[in-house]
């Protein structure tokens, strides 16, 4: 199929999508995320808006020689040139000529009020300005698509000068003109509705309607294809749903609905099965955490607890899914939590490169030291990493031991200045510093780190004890720690667990450890972290 | 309005929530959350499934003398009697019938191939097991419920088979049938179209619909929102979206859209203007740190990008927003927290004894104050004690110094010994020692203790430090720790908040503590801690 063909598939990450607070991307951030964005097959993608934001500019220009897109165009977004000019002569609009986007969306008020209060001019100009602006880049042989913005507000309030906005675009040569829900307060009913009116007008005029949805009432996706049920051909979103406030619709769920679910293709054959990757790396670079729980592609989104159902999911997985996670790359996951029974255990082994399928005597000993173990405070359903090296150990040949840990320490004392931040008056500055001694590569090593708390002091100690013997230790990142108490009603008496994530660049792991001194129980997961990371860089 | 009325507000978070991965709620969490639950309104709480986990029965047996619920029923749930035996020679059953629960949610299977292929037994016996376990609950005087699993998979596989499983249930006195996406694939059009088909059921044998909806398309909201159109009277869903794989619906969101979108009364009146409080001091409790971007409650809901838009939001902010915030206690945009409005710290003074409506400038001093703390990391919203310090510092004569302390420090080693707990084989048993120097009484005091943690040894210190001066903090028992990383992203470096909870036999109370070093901010807690319980004994 052609992404610029019938149903326009329009990414809009580098510019709605930054809008969400704490985002913020450099020109080559949004030259990487631009990349993987072409590589999931969308039809358009908007860059950002050239002369309004100077790294916008900088992106378009720096696009033309360094982005080579496969499938995607590259869209500017500008708004209608100013009330009382000329587009040909508004700075705003040369800039976006000067782009080099042959595709070009701009933004045009379609409710009244915002014309007279946010814009404050008349309505009338406010027309002009769309006619004026849509035909004169029409004219500069661009391609114009039209965000209606408040449209839906718009309509409500006055429908028939809203109705007379999309006219105005359509007649003066806009191919599209997007519906855009900019306040988000839509459901599905209204959102159908509203579209079936408006598309009585699009025919009349030969236009296409498209749909830009922002998630304020949880119904982002929905309204979205309640759009393309009513006969939108075109839809907007962000990656991962980013976005101002609650976000934009999610571009990769809308899509998996619209193929999956209602059979349309969206995007050409194929691509989808890259969505979980490309989702995933796109989060990389926004440094946006992802969610696990994202509709498709999150990391539990295939994921089950149910020891139970284990056994009726190696009969049919269909039971239990509402689709075959490999449509969209992602896979299904048995989480082993203390429910855990053998066919469980048995089939997390395979999806780890263990086969357990030949020895039930070992798969019965794996299985009760799982269950003693997650008794004890465990928890191996979020640390892959941890239950891989349990196999390693008990199935595999052994755990791999790189270094013997002899001892470690560390110290956390008050540094005697009060601080700035909370109430409490005795809050002084701490400092910690640790020690830990070890043998690695044949020698001992006494190492002494610092951190701005134990558990990072430890950190630093380790790997700086360790990194002599094998340097690439120095790429492992501790990007996520979280502490569990386990036991409410004991305070720091109980037992505590913690769960560690380790990057080294290309991928993370998760390793967990448990004590009742909570810096032991980060220290078995830290040791744990390592292992893991070695191990995986010499085995292959 | 009555919650147990035309329409019902269901909520699992208890139950099908806890499913989530990661998730792991003690009894006295599960306590806790249902009594915040019942703040909101809802009409029931599943609390869990007595007989088949130990720790759901251990929460219906202690909630019959612990829980006082205003508005909610709470409900156990369970499944249907197993094949080939009597509903009441089921012992699951008996565990249902014994937990004290006046309601029993039974799920009962409707898709024709779990019956076959999960649950092993005949399409008839499957209808026998819900007729009898329904019709001894109702003889029992239990109000019952049915969870038809897997509804709308099975409905499309064999619909004449799905209807019977509904029309078993109500004739035999079930007084909801809660239709359950249980794989989560539908889509709104869908439920509609199912839902209305299945009203005609309902009407013939006089029983109500419900809707159970999981997340996996990205439309669990509005598939939700769909079933009530199409006639169902009962929804279900967890706080905060929780539950397996991509969640459940989210209730708040679903009760939000109900009530201020479609006008329908779902809560109690009022009851919603609590919603993010709510769901905030619940992810407290769950430990998962609450998303930004939720509809309604999210921190970043009604936060937006300032600048262009900020004189035309002061003219009208309804311009911008597409609604009132307040309408679920949430805050438009410079407000870091929902405590931070002037109204509602005005409230929470006069709730904790400080007036302070005659003085306007100390009211804004105070506001300010509070968003400067929460914009560092603070959160008051669990931690009323830190809060009444504060105001007592601000507003009530200055925060009492009962002690000045010198300094602290404390020290975390190894011991030697391997543990047996943990797959790590570096985990080495560990022992903390702290010391603290201040004055109290008059008299300088230097105290050492030791603990099985940082935090436990340096309570033992200070504790023994201050009790010299003030033998009534003997009585003061450090209860419950948590512990949050505030800044993902970052390991071990970010920024830490810490809320402790301690109890003088009498009662309990919880303070904060924040600073980029774990320790530290434990420290700020603790001595928070001490400071409000010995003011509060000689306060009176």
């Amino acid at each position: 199929m052609n992404p610029q063909g019938d149903f326009h598939v329009y990414d809009t990450t580098l510019r709605d999508g930054a809008q969400q607070e704490g985002l913020n991307l450099s020109v080559a951030d949004k030259l990487t995320i631009a990349r993987r964005i072409d590589e999931l097959g969308v039809g358009y993608i908007e860059g950002g808006w050239p002369g309004a934001n100077p790294k916008d500019t900088e992106f378009f220009r720096r696009a033309q020689t360094e982005l080579d897109l496969t499938h995607a165009r590259l869209a500017a977004f500008g708004s209608t040139r100013r009330a009382g000019a000329r587009a040909a002569d508004d700075p705003l609009v040369a800039a976006l000529r000067d782009s080099g986007a042959q595709t070009v969306t701009l933004v045009a008020k379609s409710h009244d009020r915002h014309v007279e209060l946010a814009l404050r001019t008349t309505l009338e100009e406010n027309l002009a300005m769309v006619r004026d602006t849509v035909s004169h880049l029409r004219a500069e042989g661009r391609q114009v698509f039209v965000d209606a913005e408040h449209f839906f507000d718009g309509y409500r309030d006055n429908r028939g000068y809203a109705l007379d906005v999309l006219r105005a675009a359509w007649e003066s040569g806009a191919e599209v003109v997007a519906l855009c829900d900019t306040n988000g307060g839509m459901l599905p009913p209204w959102v159908t509705e509203v579209v079936e009116d408006v598309m009585t007008v699009a025919t009349e005029t030969g236009g296409r309607v498209g749909m830009h949805a922002h998630n304020d009432t949880g119904c982002a996706v929905a309204n979205s294809l309640a759009a393309v049920a009513a006969g939108a051909t075109h839809v907007q979103g962000c990656l991962n749903g980013y976005g101002e406030r609650t976000g934009n619709a999610d571009l990769v769920t809308v899509v998996a609905n619209l193929e999956l679910k209602t059979g349309r293709q969206a995007l050409p054959e194929g691509r989808l099965r890259d969505a979980t990757r490309i989702a995933h790396a796109v989060a990389e670079s926004t440094n946006v955490p992802p969610s696990s729980r994202q509709p498709y592609v999150g990391a539990s989104a295939f994921a089950h607890k149910a020891g139970l159902h284990a056994s009726a999911i190696k009969v049919d997985p269909d039971l239990y899914q509402h689709m075959d996670p490999a449509g969209v790359g992602n896979d299904m996951r048995l989480l082993v939590s203390d429910m855990a029974g053998r066919a469980s255990i048995e089939l997390k082994g395979r999806e780890l490169g263990f086969d357990l399928s030949h020895d039930k005597e070992l798969l019965t000993a794996i299985t009760d030291r799982v269950k003693e173990l997650e008794a004890a405070g465990m928890s191996f359903e979020a640390a892959d990493a941890s239950f891989e090296l349990l196999l390693a150990d008990l199935a595999g040949g052994g755990r791999p031991t790189y270094f013997e840990v002899e001892s470690w320490r560390v110290i956390t004392e008050s540094g005697g200045a009060a601080v700035g931040v909370g109430p409490g008056a005795g809050t002084l500055e701490a400092v910690s510093e640790a020690t830990v001694k070890l043998r690695a590569g044949g020698e001992r090593h006494v190492v002494t780190g610092e951190g701005n708390g134990p558990v990072n002091a430890l950190d630093q100690a380790l790997r700086g004890a360790i990194g002599r013997a094998y340097p690439e230790v120095a790429k492992f990142d501790l990007i996520d720690y979280k502490v569990r108490i386990l036991e409410a009603g004991h305070g720091t008496d109980a037992v505590t667990r913690v769960l560690i994530e380790t990057a080294d660049g290309e991928t993370s792991w998760v390793t967990v450890g448990v004590g009742h001194n909570v810096v032991e129980a980060s220290w078995a997961a830290l040791t744990d972290a390592i292992t893991f990371g070695l191990r995986r860089h010499r085995v292959g």
